[in-house]
Order: structure tokens, then sequence, then C-alpha cells
């Protein structure tokens, strides 16, 4: 038996009232229907407070295109003109988010969905124009969650589902990065509730050999974490991916479990799937 | 001083917590961008429980266009196709939802924007094919909505904000005349809440004589409205709007409200605006 097989056979027995799961979901998931109606199902199947963050996928560029919009690039880097937030806005806030709304509600869940501007739950700061103008792009600190008002929601029971926009609470949407929010969202409501954070990718989750799924590592503390790096078993995409978990743990998240989003399934059963990142034992 | 001036500034004396406004606004004040500032903040303003619904404008008619989409139309009929549905979702749950969101939060009301998906808040049927096929269209009965699940909500001091979509509980999202979302919702949380519906329209309310806004009528109740159709001072398109509005009286709203959004600013002061509509005395 796995040693988060064991803990979370635990959490099963508990009361589920004081557990959440923080899941985000990339692109990837969102552009493949088959995936992601087997993901909201699997979903919607998880005990308790559970929190839904998507990003956008290929769709918003498809109807950029389709509305004749070019993308706005300097220096190689994509900014958030004011057409750009609004093609956003439509389809990560309006067509992915009620579709996938709609869905979870078919399987029983609760779903709410929302972006940072409603109810207030995640207020950004627009980011500061240095060498870059990035346009429309929301940072996010400290402050910008209030545990007890989200607490709200998912004490009533509902699913909360966030897409990546929020706001400025001066009136302003902004863009924001669907990983930072997931990471936010997950130390904040650390404060009140115990918080597992999932990033679901393409692949099984921190592999040894990238190209053999089968050297999936299945655990990984900070001591281990300097380990793999000085071995350069971790290196490139997957450094920040792992350096913001292990952030995000130092700071009250429980757990950070990356994987497929096909695997969420073995989890309902509350069997680990994917990477877990925990702390120094 | 009016009757409903007297009513209203009891009600002013008494806790606001019982006491539930339901507002919906049309395309002719989301297609002006100063008159929805204007609306948005005198509706913030309103004290206690509060609901908007609001329609789509010609944005949504806009952005089909510009995605090269032609108005699917059987026997002059306008027919939600997928590709119809999918622009309306976009642009009344994204763009239009969401600014408006936005703006309500700057101005210090907790507004969460929804569809009748979000929730299970609003469950329609699609509408069935009888001559004609209007495609993903949503049809509201008795049990569309429960009370007490946006109860949740309202006391937990959200304010909702819905747009003209709903679902039908199996995944589909399906679009619903908003006039009609306001209605039911109104006589749903009627039994909750001591309910005063409003819509807003281009006229002060209703006008004895059309081209004078000074013709007003401030009140009417069943009777009155009997004689004023014998009279045919009231005919053509403000017909069904008062016929559905004194059949939400007849179902447990308290009053209906049909007046200029401009003139909302008069009503958080507690004063009457456009035509209020009663019950006999």
């Amino acid at each position: 038996m796995y040693v988060n097989e064991v803990l979370l056979s635990e959490n099963n027995k508990n009361s589920t009232s004081n557990k959440l799961f923080v899941i985000k979901i990339g692109g990837n998931v969102i552009d493949n229907p088959e995936n992601l109606k087997k993901f909201l199902h699997d979903f919607a199947a998880i005990d308790g407070h559970k929190i839904l963050i998507h990003g956008g996928g290929k769709i918003a560029t498809e109807i950029s295109e389709s509305m004749g919009l070019v993308p706005n690039l300097i220096d190689g880097r994509r900014i958030t003109d004011f057409e750009t937030l609004k093609v956003v806005t439509m389809v990560y806030a309006g067509f992915i988010n009620k579709n996938i709304v709609a869905q979870l509600q078919s399987y029983n869940c609760n779903a709410i969905g929302l972006t940072g501007a409603d109810g207030n739950f995640i207020k950004a700061k627009k980011r500061p124009v240095k060498t870059i103008d990035y346009g429309f792009v929301g940072d996010l600190d400290e402050a910008a969650i209030e545990p007890e008002n989200l607490a709200n929601l998912l004490n009533a029971n509902f699913t909360p589902v966030f897409c990546a926009i929020t706001h400025d609470g001066e009136g302003q949407l902004l863009n924001t990065n669907a990983d930072t929010i997931a990471s936010v969202l997950a130390v904040a409501l650390s404060k009140l509730y115990e918080t597992t954070l999932i990033y679901c990718f393409e692949k099984k989750g921190v592999l040894r050999d990238i190209n053999n799924e089968a050297s999936l590592i299945n655990e990984i503390n900070p001591a281990e974490f300097e380990k793999l790096k000085q071995e350069n078993i971790i290196h490139s995409g997957m450094l920040p991916k792992l350096e913001n978990a292990f952030a995000a743990i130092a700071c009250g998240v429980k757990e950070v479990i990356i994987g497929k989003s096909d695997d969420l399934e073995t989890f309902k059963h509350y069997k680990p799937f994917g990477t877990r990142l925990i702390e120094n034992l």
C-alpha cells in the first residue's frame, strides 16, 4: 500500500467536510470532448468540497481567427489587448465555462461557473508596464482571495468552476494565468480546509524518463526534489511547475498532485495517481 | 404622497431582510454604455436582496456577423441552432454578464453572474417541435426553480445576475426569454420573500398617450386594467407585458413596476417610479 493510499483511506473514514480538492485542467483536456467528458464525470464523483479551474484551449484561437483578429505579439509575448480580452471573456467565461457547468450538473455536481469578478472571489492587479505592456493581464498576490468569502459558497455545497479571468475591483476584467489561480486559491483556502491541489496535464506525472510512462515517480518531498534537480531528472518545463507546487506546500497546502486527467478515476476510490508532492516527513 | 410612496416608506422602516427586488433590463440599456453605467450604479444602491436579469442587445448580432454567421430564420422566426447557441452563450454569459458583474463589484455590490445551469438555479425544457423547430430554446414551468436553492445565495448576501440562458439538466444549455426568466424567478421567490418585479424598458411606464411621457399612469390594478383595455389605451405590445405582470401578481408577486432604467435612481430613495401594478385593494 502506498503512503498516500494509507493517508487517503484514513481521510475517507473521517468526515469530508474539512477537505478540499482544488483541481486544474488545461487546454489538452478542454480541446478533446471525450477526454473532457470523462474528466468531468470523474471530477463529479469526488466526495466533498472541490473547486475546478480550467484553461482555454484552442477554441479561443479558432474564434479569434473566425472574427478576423490577429494575435498581438510584442517580442514574441502574447498581449491581451481590448479585442483579445473580449474574445477570452466570451470563450473562457461564456462558452467553455458554461458548457462545463451544464455537463457537471448532468452528473449531479452542483457546479457554479465563475470568474474572479463574481462574488469578488479573486481580485488581481493589472500587470505593471515595465519593458512590455502585457495589456489586460492580472497578477495575484496574497491579498487576492478572502477565503471566508469563497467558503460561503463551498459550505452551501456549491462547486465553484473558475475560468482564467479575474478583475481589478474597479470594473476591469483581467486575463490571468490558470495555474497561478489554482495555486493562489489552494494556498488561501488551506487556512480553512485541508487542501489538496491537483494539476492535470498530458503526462502520467513526473517521469524519471520522459519517454517512459512506467518511470513515474510516485512521491517527491523537497529533499528528493533537490536530488532530482542535481541529477538533471527534473529540468526545463517541469522545473517551474514543481517549484510553484513546493511553494504552495510551504504556504499551507497539504499536498500537490501532478497527473493525467484520465487517471482521476482512480482517485475517487482514494487510490494514488500521478506524482504526489509532500512536505519533508 | 403616492400610495406606493407610503408603502415603500413603511418598508424602509422595517428590516429589508425579507424583501426582494427582481429587476430586468433589456437590450436598450445594454446597448448604451452610459445608460448601463447609470443603471448599474443605481441598481447597486438599492438596499436588500436583489436579482438582475439582462437581455442581449445588438452586440450578439454584431459578433455573429463578424464571425460570418447568417441568422437562421424559419417563417420569420429566429431559430437557435448550434452556432447561434454558441454565440449567445459567449456574448450573454461571457462578455455582457461578466462586464456587468465587474462594474457592479466596483460599486460595492457583491454580484455573481449566472446562467440557469449554474447552481441548477433554472431548469428548462427544450421547446417541443410542433410546426417549427426553434432549436435550443428553453421553456420554463413552475418546476423550473427551487426557491430554497437560490435563497442560499441571496442569504449569503450575493446578488445574482442572470443572463438569458438556462439548461435542461442533461448537459444542454438553452436560449430562454429574459422577460420569462424574470417573471418565473419572481413568482418562485415570492414563496420566501416579499417580491417586487421591475421591468425596465425605453418608456417612462404605461402611458395614456404613447407620445406624451407626462401621461404616465402611476398605478393600475386588475379592475383598472380591464377598463384601460376597453378604452383601447392599452393595446399591442403593452398588452401581453401587462397580462404577464398581472399573472405574476396572481401567483404571489407583491407588485410589478414597469418603468425606465434611468428612473431607478428615484427608487433607491423609496419614491415611486414608472407604473406600479398591484392587486385589487
